[in-house]
């Protein structure tokens, strides 16, 4: 079995619509996920992971109901399961998030912003 | 629960030793570990686990025993579970390793690499 190199840089280039996430490779149960975020998602929690936020390029607000963390490029944030989060982005921010596979992106809560299938590149 | 931003060039400061992985955040049972290595590690395999390597700085040569993949800086791998690989770079290389709690870095070989507790940083 091969294993290829997956480069983030391209798979980026490789689509341009907000908040849509794109799988790029999966290690056991979990998948690496690229998104292009600007604006502000939906508050929302997942109940039963935590999920991991890797700034890639730009700048997150990872808004908490009591706190807002600033990231930057090459700085990561884990959000523990349960807890309410809302990402949001002045500018265009591209972010790598890791979580287990079938992790809905808005939670909860099913919105205009639900992605409801796997969107490989 | 409060949830911290990690650093992640900010945590490389924090150690300069070769194939000696620190611990940077946990997301449920997984890790994420950063390494610096150089020179070439032992050919090793995880046989319950995939494990994922980031290229933070330089070049990482994945041997596999049948071809070997070259990353660089913003390229990834998931290393299939059973699937024996060899770490390598000519100089320093600086990544980003995810994997379950409790993967030991030589896998089934112990060694004088091995690691075994965790180095938290």
């Amino acid at each position: 079995m091969k294993s290829n190199k997956i480069n983030i840089a391209e798979k980026f280039s490789k689509f341009s619509k907000h908040w849509s996430p794109r799988i790029i490779a999966e290690m056991n149960n979990y998948q690496f996920k690229l998104a292009k975020i600007k604006g502000e998602f939906v508050w929302h929690a997942h109940k039963d992971t935590d999920e991991t936020f890797i700034v890639i390029k730009g700048n997150l607000n990872m808004k908490f109901r009591d706190h807002t963390v600033n990231l930057s490029e090459g700085e990561m944030i884990v959000v523990p399961k349960g807890v309410e989060h809302k990402p949001c982005s002045d500018k265009e921010c591209k972010i790598l998030v890791i979580e287990p596979r079938g992790v809905i992106n808005t939670g909860d809560e099913v919105n205009n912003l639900t992605i409801n299938e796997d969107q490989w590149i």
